[in-house]
């Protein structure tokens, strides 16, 4: 057998997030349906992570392995695959890598980015949240300061989650403006990992900020909690996207 | 009465185009209805221009009046308005203006951009037109570069319209790549006005330049034939936007 790696991107809203659930159209069900019937035996598809049902990835990274004697060369598998997956899903990429090199375990940092919109926008069509005008991007950038580092991020995880620790490592967490995009901001987010509905969470308490509901450092006394109840609501998934992978 | 100008935008695919038409739904029917209902009175809506059916506006400047005895103030309107309008149409601004301004015939310049993108984008979702990967953009620009002037765009407008002169001022005419977006690029044409379809036959002739189906200095040639039938197939609407208009 031979590993690839995948590069691709998705739209979010037809469906029931990436991992493989029966009576459920999911990404990586639609994936190793496609590229089964291509490669003609069951293929698995790893992903670097798992986004929920809604969530979007502007490149997302994902390994299969094919038999050695497989016919159809990377770039022919990429246009057919492409063809028969429909509008929704695009691979842009089909790389041969080392028998060992692992989609999930060998990535180093993953990037998501939430849009918001603090005006009427025909064209952001649900993929950015609408903001109120008055939003305080100053107080949030001073909040998301904060949580920068090695950190346990139990208070902004799902509950009852079967990961061993709770620890990740932030790197990046910082609003800006969209060039270009009058009332369109993003808040990007990097980190060695993520857990289950971090990053709605994050974006969500510092909203909360945002409003003047909660000062900047109450994010401190969150963390601190370790109990999801005190972080703010977790955000709508429709303008969230994973927007990078590193190895 | 008062006049006033209004700043808005809108996507195109919703609407049978900018212009009232019976049985159909239009940007301009749409914001009528709306306002009249706000005003309590007929409320007139004047373009700068007439968007085809399917094509998108980032920005359309209207103009209408409203007597001056109306109670709610602008900003109040602009709430209401965008709140009736649903999803599609923005209002950004209501200011007053001289009571002789003229959206459209005030108006010194129309921007248009057409995008395109040259690799599959589950984000770009019938917002720009899917072109070969092949497209040589350096011979496009190099057609375009040609038509700048005031000339005769006879060959590029529908046939048989009812304006009394084809010559238009074309002041930028050329392709550039999206930034931090690989694969799309836009075509920017700004001119002094349009003809109708005028935008969507040039973009279609610099894509017949662009596949190597004609030279570079071929546009010259169907410029001087003042007919339809010598330029390039017109473009789908849904990947072409007013950009902006200037006074």
């Amino acid at each position: 057998m031979m590993r690839y790696f995948l590069t691709l991107a998705y739209r979010g809203a037809p469906f029931h997030g990436w991992q493989v659930q029966p009576g459920q159209v999911t990404v990586q069900g639609r994936l190793e349906e496609v590229l089964s019937v291509l490669v003609r035996q069951p293929v698995a598809v790893t992903g670097a992570g798992r986004t929920d049902a809604g969530v979007n990835a502007r490149r997302m990274v994902a390994h299969i392995d094919m038999p050695d004697d497989y016919a159809l060369k990377p770039n022919m598998l990429l246009r057919s695959a492409n063809s028969m997956l429909g509008p929704d899903i695009a691979i842009y990429d089909i790389q041969p890598v080392a028998f060992d090199a692992h989609a999930r375990f060998d990535a180093t940092e993953r990037e998501y980015r939430y849009f918001v919109t603090t005006r009427k926008n025909p064209f952001a069509m649900g993929m950015a949240w609408p903001a109120p005008p008055s939003l305080d991007f100053e107080a949030m950038n001073r909040a998301a300061a904060l949580m920068l580092g090695i950190r346990d991020f139990t208070s902004f995880s799902k509950l009852h989650t079967d990961v061993k620790t709770n620890i990740c490592d932030l790197r990046r967490a910082a609003w800006h403006p969209c060039p270009e995009r009058e009332g369109m901001w993003y808040f990007e987010i990097a980190a060695d990992r993520f857990l289950r509905n971090m990053v709605r969470a994050v974006v969500g308490t510092l909203v909360d900020v945002g409003r003047g509901k909660i000062p900047p450092q109450d994010v401190l006394r969150i963390l601190d909690c370790k109990n999801r109840c005190s972080a703010g609501t977790s955000m709508p998934a429709e303008a969230l996207f994973l927007w990078d992978v590193k190895y």
